[in-house]
């Protein structure tokens, strides 16, 4: 599990139908992974993603094992990607993955004996965010076709935004209002998305405006250093603050999601409205990989060992986060779109 | 949990006998938590409180995840204790929290979705020390009541000391022995509490001369930081220190406490005598953790979101290391006592 | 188990024994040590290890708690080893322990409430790695006698080396190539051990030369700060590089062996080499590792506190890593040898 889109919308539908049993009788399920071990080996720090997955892996009666920081591994000796998932994939039945650097879990399942899941890859993916956002909105919504959803906030950098529209634009009538300042606006290749699959969507950087016609506001962090300056943040971090004079211009049946932490940009005072979804969220995450973690574990017999594909090209990826930089015994595989080289790895282009 | 003066005597007792149930027969409470999971919220390091908390867990076949560097976390991007609480009581059963701001656990309970049980606040409380104390001291010495306890050493800054007598103070016919210098001497308001449950106290500096009269000697580390000079601490430390040849003056049925780690205020030849309880008392640590874990998890079903309280007076704690301090949006919530206000989450005391 | 010289050759025979039963049927054991806790004090941090020793306890049903780095803990507080496995020991039903202190685990041991297992003790000791050779060894090459095995790369400061060395010259047949340049060749202590087994070797510094009467190659890892310059390590190093062209030299049955991770000795290519055992090498020290754990907990109650013996010799131990420098409460324990004592937790020799 490297990508959402790796799945058919009738799998993902699956996934969403197991999370809801679950979560209604979660007890039927608590033996269902005894025995098995899960490794989480995080790149990177992320407690809250790590206890979300420890916990999803614990209700099902199973184990973890793993790492939060490669400064005590192997890894600082100078272990490759390779060594490290080797080893692991030959202790662990399944192995959850977080790093900086952009398609590291795809190049680990190249080498990896168990199922491994795509835990955040930098800036790239992170899918079981997008699961979590998916379970939410149906169990909230009822629904998953035919919603108007507000994306308001960081939409640049926010993978978890870029993610769900990308997958929402699958699903039947989804339309986009995109709130944010030109700075911050969605990349032009997730509104390409959104054209090619003949969603609708506007512009503003008018909070108050789009509030009224939306069904989901989704709320993302602004960091400080995206902006040019201390002044620059403080004058512009209020107009996409959500606060309860503002969400008296919505409609009661909205529901307000937010990948967590929050700061500032809702206010506490929101926290009590039956509209803020943002930390029942969190725990339809837990239901959500519980699905994953089961399906995977029961679905699959140990994979074989995959035949590791050959270089395709002879060219670099030009993507300085992307794996291909650190990891050179990588073999450079690319699928060609027009004029461009987009990476097996990282989805980066590179033009020929 | 977040103070032993929540729990009545009877309360108490009771976690006193089933810690002693358990002592007897472990194996029978094995499963008792199976499918369980605890999460310790550790915001400053205490790997031994935290492995004492998951031996416990583990031992009723329960499951453990968590933090002990808040580094890591959303809390290092700004995320409130309100935040962090609200998500990981969704994860879990229960938590332990450990925090060096004092009333911390206090304020987390009222946001909390689960029980909350206080592993230390800064210099407030540590009420599950207090309980392992009261469990050795039944053990050990078959009886709660008209034990003659000397406290030895930092007097002044040791939270477990000033837990341990205020509850002692509730068993009928408790004594004290306060041996300290007079820079580390018992504060004010823990002799008033003496005081005014009738119970008699001497003062001494001279471990020699309390000693033959103690059923129980709880000894404390002196931390050579509390005093004004290296020279100081070196002429004054021996005074505090107990040996074989000063433990030839005391009742052979005397019992030495400590909450440990020792440094050199017990001499090791004292380590085989057989009056020396310290290390059993580690034991004791975690039957009595096993008792309030099993007991909480049992008693209670997921309580109701409790309400939270409004602002009771306008004014601020003073308390510098108070949990408000750093976390704005929490209700002031005090009681009057005189011509004070008492702060609801660290109970320092605030002049009108 | 401190040391694998602890056990006989039978008891040996059966830990490989028992370690072939669990891989062939794993589930038959995995509720061996339901309810038992295993500790892990790591002093120093070795990823790695921890896991493997986790993966093994969980496979077998148990539960695992400790700690990676002593900064956090009581140790950092001023206290004593002795203290820390007494309260430790209390905790858990098996200590395994990692300290970067020669001597370390043995002289816990002294102290512990349970049986504690070498995770490797600086530069001394290692003997789960020895027993995860050893099993690999019997199960891919069938035998552990008359075996004719090469050892390459940096054999002056591989205790793993060493340990497997002292272990082979125990079967019968055994016979050693020894493969360094001068500066990191094989002590004359281990050489002495070859000698009195009566096993033959022989000394090269050409990998090609050695490879062609080969049943096993151990390669090591070379420690580019062990040269006396980067161009010194750059020179050489080459020489003890593993590749498929080297290969091309070997018997078709020959074993590749390297405790990892590795990081340029042996080239990527020689991964898919059916002879490459490394990586499989990793997945049968879970299997052993299970197997010893099994054996401890099965055949061991509770021991009786251990006699502490007095001190033999009024001398300190002259290694500067020895436990016995930061430890002063430690007996001074020797055997004599010659004109030299051996000290009884580090087993360096100092002179009379």
């Amino acid at each position: 599990m490297i990508d959402l889109d790796q799945l058919s919308l009738d799998e993902i539908k699956e996934l969403i139908t197991l999370a809801g049993s679950i979560r209604k009788n979660p007890w039927a399920y608590r033996e269902s992974c005894r025995g098995k071990i899960m490794a989480t080996l995080f790149y990177e720090p992320s407690t809250r993603t790590k206890m979300s997955f420890q916990t999803a892996m614990y209700r099902l009666g199973g184990e973890v094992i793993g790492f939060d920081n490669p400064d005590n591994t192997s890894v600082s000796k100078g272990e490759s990607l390779k060594d490290t998932i080797t080893v692991v994939s030959g202790y662990a039945d399944l192995v959850v993955m977080r790093n900086p650097l952009e398609g590291a879990p795809a190049a680990a399942s190249l080498y990896s004996k168990c199922p491994i899941i795509n835990a955040g890859d930098g800036g790239h993916l992170h899918p079981t965010q997008t699961l979590t956002d998916l379970v939410t909105l149906y169990n909230e919504k009822g629904r998953l076709d035919h919603l108007k959803i507000g994306f308001c906030g960081d939409l640049k950098y926010g993978r978890t935004v870029h993610s769900l529209i990308r997958t929402m634009t699958r699903f039947p009538g989804s339309s986009f209002v995109l709130i944010s300042t030109p700075e911050l606006a969605l990349p032009k290749y997730v509104l390409d998305v959104m054209d090619a699959a003949g969603c609708s969507y506007t512009i503003t950087d008018r909070l108050e405006e789009a509030l009224p016609e939306l069904d989901v506001l989704y709320m993302t962090r602004i960091q400080q250093e995206r902006f040019s300056s201390r002044e620059e943040y403080e004058r512009q971090k209020g107009i996409f603050v959500l606060d309860s004079e503002k969400l008296q211009l919505a409609k009661p049946e909205l529901k307000i999601l937010h990948p967590l932490p929050r700061v500032e940009e809702i206010s506490v005072e929101v926290d009590s409205d039956p509209r803020a979804s943002y930390f029942d969220q969190t725990v339809y995450g837990v239901y959500a990989r519980m699905a994953l973690i089961l399906t995977i574990l029961k679905s699959q017999s140990r994979p074989e060992k995959r035949k590791i594909p050959r270089s395709t090209h002879p060219h670099r990826c030009s993507n300085p986060k992307c794996i291909t930089q650190t990891e050179a015994y990588l073999p450079r595989v690319f699928r060609e779109a027009g004029d461009m080289l987009l990476c097996a790895y990282c989805d980066s282009g590179t033009l020929i």
